[in-house]
């Protein structure tokens, strides 16, 4: 029996593409993908994103040390995603601070003849662990963690394909 | 039998407030509401204040004039929502051009102590329509829809209550 | 400033009754109701019948005594709900046991005119909690939930108006 | 510039095989995937297995000659999955009719030690289209779609591996 395997992204040069098929899961009676669902597709990418460069999430949130969760989030929807579409989410580190990293996301659609942006997003996910009293609060990011995203960021700025 | 009615919104001075109740499926293992639902939350106010201003999305729809398709959102999550919270949203046009129309949206969470801002949210909403070719473009609003969207926005710069 | 408040259910001899309106997040490009949506209703009106029945589920889950989870679900489509509808979930209690709860839930379309079938849904719903190890196993309902669960069940049989 | 690709199910001897991660979006509070969430997994698989099979469901629905639905589901929930876990849907035709098609479904979790079994199901999935009134009703599957079908539901039943 062989075993198919869910999609993977990959990093080029700082920046990862991670693929997704739209299902009717995401659509509305518009005929088009809800609005709400390209936050799914980016979160997914982000998640791809930090298990490749090795931060695991399960593992640091079974530990108590932490979940990422937004702070902010800003996207422009300028085309349509349909049913069947295949889609690139491109992500990219642009800024990383003690507490929060911001990524640039573009979700792309391409084929053999052109490549066509669908939707493109800045988030800030910042790392909130539950405090003594066991509410959330933001904590520092590991210092493993922050050199990681750095090293991205430097290497993506080398890379003008997005 | 007596017939239970679904939440349904209320205008004051041109702000539209709208209650929403947490459930198990807005949450994520992090115990608090998923980033991507406060987006359908605020949608569902906005098809509510549509409908309470008088402006009729399924029919529209259905006439082919139309549906309302999000052209840009910012949003700040500023306290996590959890399980069983009452929300409010709360939605004030803030501006209104040819093909398009901005809405701000507050989500707060009150109770008798106190009432805290949950997330805050502009949302620019187009109305897009097939074109001869089935390509979805955007379109003008009609212009009682633009003339309901002014008169809103004119009686909620009196309301300071947001 | 009045406070709109969030859809709420009653029991009518044991039946709950909940109300829910279709919003664009719950279509598919088919321009009905996606089915595992209706799940979503179910669940909700189960989370108020427990409420309004004076079960406390995210007290029981932050004490660490367990979450209800469902065991097994069997459901009819009947007839497409859309854009706009208001559905009545209809629920009653139909077998109680130590560790699982049976309901039968149905969603009804009604109107002035017509009282219409859109799913009919047995499920059963067990109460787990993490053993010492942490896993989640399947636990006995506390003595007076069963106690509830099984007066509502009773007042429920005198009743055939669903 | 490498182009991943999303996840893609393989038949083998007529049962097809699809891969799916578990995301953020799909857990709940309870800290293990949402139960409706089975269901999406559920449909995506079976929109893979018409892919493969040559069925092209887009095509069909924008020529307006129908869209599957479902008509009724059995679901069993033997054990929770969580965040990160790979899972496979193992979906085989079980019965061809003239306008329904069963098929069922289950969701393993797979790794070097073991195999298990996470959710079975059986779900009857029917061809609708809109009457010359516009109503969604049940329409005779194409005949080379039930041969298709047939064919595979033969190829299952010499394989035990399920």
């Amino acid at each position: 029996m062989t075993h198919p395997q869910p999609a993977s992204g990959i990093f080029e040069g700082g920046v990862h593409r991670f693929p997704v098929r739209v299902y009717f899961e995401d659509t509305d009676l518009s005929g088009i993908v809800y609005h709400a669902n390209y936050l799914r597709y980016m979160e997914r990418a982000r998640s791809d994103m930090l298990m490749l460069a090795g931060i695991d999430q399960r593992r640091t949130f079974e530990a108590g040390e932490g979940v990422y969760a937004l702070a902010n989030l800003e996207i422009a929807y300028k085309r349509p995603a349909k049913l069947d579409d295949v889609l690139i989410v491109e992500s990219r580190v642009s800024r990383v601070r003690a507490a929060a990293t911001d990524i640039e996301q573009s979700i792309m659609r391409s084929d053999a003849e052109k490549r066509e942006l669908v939707t493109r997003a800045v988030v800030t996910a910042a790392l909130i662990a539950p405090d003594t009293n066991g509410v959330q609060r933001p904590v520092r990011q590991p210092a493993d963690w922050r050199k990681t995203f750095t090293s991205l960021m430097e290497q993506a700025k080398g890379d003008h394909a997005v």
